[in-house]
C-alpha cells in the first residue's frame, strides 16, 4: 500500500483513509493512485507551471500534466485572466455569452475538416455525440472500433464491463490498430450498415507500447470510409492541440469527418468539443446532445485564450522538442546504467519502458526512485509534455531519472 | 423569428447569424433559444444575483436561473470566494484536492441515503452512472422508466431518437409517472432481471402541467425495489438542492438506494454527483467511470460553499417563500384580468400555463410582453426561484407579468 511508504503521520494518508469511508474505492476513475507505484500521493494541494506539491507539501517537477489537460502549464497568465474576466461578467446562464461564437469560429478556422462543432464538458460526451452524430447521418448502426483502444467511461465503450449489457455494443465491429486488412474486414462485415471509424490519433493503449499511425493506415480507413459513405471519426480528445493545431492527422494528410477533442483544448478548465464536415451537419441538428453547464463561458474564454497562445508561441513543437530532450536525456541515462529501455509515442506524449520489463516492476522502481528524487513520471501510461516544460525543467526531471535508473540498475542482474 | 423583433442592428441577431454558420442550428440542445417566444434573446452578456443582461445590454429580472444551475444567485460572494481561493492553489491537477474529501463528506452527512458518492461533470454522466451501478450491483438488466420522462441526452435516455438504435434502449420498461399500478406491471415483466426504477422527484416534464408524487406512488416504488431487490434510483438532478437538502423524497419519508445530482449543487460551476447505500458502494467500484476534469477542485470548493450557505440560509425555505409568493402574485394578476390560468410544481420550480391553451399560443404572448417589460419567464418548462430572489425582485416580475396578462387579455375572446 503507498500510504506505508509514510506512515500515519501523512496528510496524504490521512485524506485516503478519510476518503475510503465516503468514496467507493476511494477514488473514482483515472486519476485513483491505487495501483501506482509506492510513495505516489493521490492528493494535491497546489499546482505552478510544470509543478505540483503534494498535500504534504512535497514538490515535484510534473511529466503527467493532470493526464493531459495542461498544456500551458497550470496558472497561465494569459488563460486565467481570460477566465477571469468572463468569470466578473457571467459564467453559467440562460444561455451562452459571446465568446461562444468567437471560440467555434476559432475552432472552424483552425481545424481544416471542421465545418461546425459542438461543445460539452467531457471526451466521453464527444465521442458519445461522434458515434451518435455518424449514425444519424449515415442512417446505420455499425462502428468500428480498434481492439483495446479507450474512447470513454460509458457504457458503449467503457474499459470495465460491470453494469455493461451485451446490447450497449451490439453494434460495435473490431479491428487491429495499424492493420488495415483488419479494417478492411471489419467494414465488409458490416457493409451495408456501416456507420463510422473510430480511431484514436495513435495507438496509446494503456500499459502497452505506443505505436504511432503505420505508413498508410489512415489513409485506408479515409478510402474505406468513402467507398462505404461512412463517416471517419478521429478521437482526438488525448492528443489534440499537442500535436498539431489542426488536428492529429494533419501531417499526416488524412482528414476525418468527425473528430472529438477536451483535455488540453482549455488548460484544465472542463471542455469537450466535436468538429464535423458540412455532410454531417444536419444529424448533428437532429441529434439531441446537450448538458446543464454546456454554455458556461468561462471554460469557452479559458478555450480562446489557449488557442491563441498554442499558436503564438507554437505550442505542439515547444512540446515537441522538449519532450525530445526529455527523451535523449533518458536515453544517455540507461546508456550509462547499462539498461536497455524502449521509448515510444510523439515526444509531447512518451512512455518510457524497459526492456523485458512485462510486469513494470522495474518501471515501477524508476519511478518510484524518481518521484522521491522530485519528478513525477508514470510507467504505464503516456505521459503529457506542457508548455511549461522548458529546459530547466526536463533538465530537473533527468536528474531524478538519474536516481531511476541507479534504482534499476540495482534490480537488474 | 425571434430576431425579427430587433431588426438587424440587434448584437443577439448578429450572433445568431455567425453561430449558423459555425454551430449545427445555431446551438446545441435546451438552451436553443429558437423555440422561445418572440423577443426573446439567445447570448447574454452578464449575469448578476437573479438578474441577467442580454447582449444587446437589456435587463432582466430572470425566473430560470440557468435552468436550474443558479441557485443562490449569480456571483454569490462565499461561492465565487471559495472558488477563487481553491483556483489560486490549483484546479485540474495529476489528482483532487483535499477539498474532494470535505464535500464527499459534506454530501454524505448531508443526504440520508448516502453511504458514498461519486462526482462527475453533467446530470447525464450521473443517471448513467447510477443505471450502471444498479446493474452491477444486481447482476440484471431491466430499467423502469417513466414515459416521458427526461434523464439525459445520450442514446439510452435521449428525447431524440436521431441516432439512437433499438439495442441502446433494449433494456428499458416503462411505467405512467403517479401510476403505482403500472409499475408493478412493469417491474412484473421484468421479474428476474429488475436492475432498477428511475424516477424524476417529481414529474417535470416539459409542455405538460407538474404533477408532485400522488400520496402513496413513492412509497409503493420503495416496496417493489425492496421486494425484488432492486435498486430504486431518484434522478434528483432537476430538483436536487431545491426542495430540500438531504435530497427531493425526503419529505415524502421514502430514500432511494441510488440519487443523481447535478444542476444547482455548485451554483452554476460544473459538477455532478451519484449518492448511493451501502450495498451498491462494491458495484460503484468495479463501474469504470471517469473523465479528464472530475476531479478538478474549483467546483467542488464551489459546492461546498453552496451546499453551507443553503443550509445557512435554509435555501429551499426561502426559495419556496419566494416562489409562493410569485404564485399568490400571478393568481392575483390573472383574476384581475378574468384568465383562468393552471399554476402546478413547487414554489421553488413553477409553471404558469392557461387554460385551453394547448398550442401554448396564450403563454407565449404573455412571456413576450413580460419579457419586453423586464421578467423572464418561460411558457413551457418549469422555472426555477433561486436565493437572490427577494421581495423585490419577486414584485419586479409581478410587474412585468401584469403586461403580459395585459397582452393575454387582448387575444382572449
Amino acid at each position: 500500500m503507498p500510504e506505508s511508504h509514510f506512515a500515519n503521520t501523512s496528510r496524504d494518508a490521512a485524506l485516503r483513509e478519510r476518503a475510503g469511508r465516503v468514496i467507493p474505492g476511494g477514488l473514482w476513475g483515472h486519476l485513483n493512485a491505487a495501483r501506482l507505484p509506492e510513495g505516489y500521493p493521490q492528493y494535491y494541494s497546489r499546482a505552478e507551471g510544470c509543478r505540483l506539491w503534494d498535500a504534504d507539501g512535497r514538490e515535484v517537477v510534473d511529466f503527467m500534466s493532470s493526464w493531459g489537460p495542461i498544456v500551458l502549464g497550470h496558472h497561465h497568465p494569459a488563460v486565467e485572466e481570460a477566465a477571469q474576466r468572463q468569470a466578473a461578467l457571467g459564467d453559467c446562464m440562460n444561455g451562452p455569452a459571446p465568446v461562444l461564437v468567437d471560440l467555434a469560429e476559432r475552432l472552424v478556422e483552425t481545424i481544416p475538416h471542421a465545418a461546425w462543432c459542438l461543445l460539452s464538458k467531457n471526451g466521453t460526451d464527444a465521442t458519445t455525440a461522434c458515434v451518435t452524430i455518424a449514425r444519424a447521418g449515415t442512417g446505420r448502426r455499425k462502428l468500428l472500433v480498434a481492439r483495446g483502444s479507450y474512447h470513454g467511461a460509458v457504457p458503449w465503450c467503457s474499459p470495465s464491463m460491470a453494469g455493461v449489457t451485451a446490447e450497449d455494443r451490439a453494434h460495435l465491429l473490431f479491428y487491429d490498430y495499424n492493420d488495415a486488412d483488419s479494417v478492411r474486414a471489419a467494414a465488409e462485415a458490416a457493409r451495408g450498415d456501416l456507420a463510422g471509424i473510430l480511431v484514436t490519433a495513435f495507438r496509446h493503449d494503456m500499459a502497452r507500447t505506443l505505436d504511432l499511425p503505420a505508413p498508410g493506415f489512415a489513409q485506408a480507413l479515409r478510402t474505406i470510409c468513402d467507398d462505404q459513405g461512412a463517416a471517419l471519426i478521429l478521437d482526438d480528445v488525448r492528443a489534440g492541440f499537442r500535436l498539431h493545431l489542426g488536428g492529429s492527422w494533419e501531417t499526416l494528410g488524412v482528414r476525418p469527418d468527425l473528430a472529438a477533442y477536451s483535455k488540453a483544448i482549455a488548460n484544465g478548465h472542463p471542455l469537450a468539443a466535436v468538429t464535423g464536415r458540412e455532410w454531417l451537419r444536419r444529424a448533428a441538428t437532429e441529434v439531441f446532445t446537450t448538458g446543464s453547464f454546456w454554455c458556461g463561458a468561462v471554460p469557452m474564454a479559458a478555450a480562446l485564450a489557449t488557442i491563441a497562445e498554442l499558436h503564438r508561441i507554437d505550442g505542439p513543437a515547444r512540446m515537441r522538442a522538449m519532450g525530445q530532450r526529455l527523451r535523449d536525456g533518458l536515453a544517455a541515462g540507461a546508456e550509462r546504467h547499462g539498461l536497455a529501455i524502449l521509448q515510444s509515442g510523439p515526444p509531447q506524449m512518451p512512455l518510457l519502458q524497459f526492456e523485458r520489463d512485462v510486469d513494470f516492476r522495474l518501471g515501477e522502481a524508476f519511478c518510484a526512485a524518481a518521484l522521491a528524487a522530485g519528478a513525477y513520471f508514470h510507467p504505464r501510461h503516456n505521459m503529457f509534455l506542457n508548455c511549461a516544460h522548458d529546459a530547466a525543467a526536463v533538465d530537473r526531471g533527468l536528474a531524478a531519472a538519474e536516481e531511476g535508473f541507479a534504482a534499476v540498475a540495482r534490480l537488474s542482474p
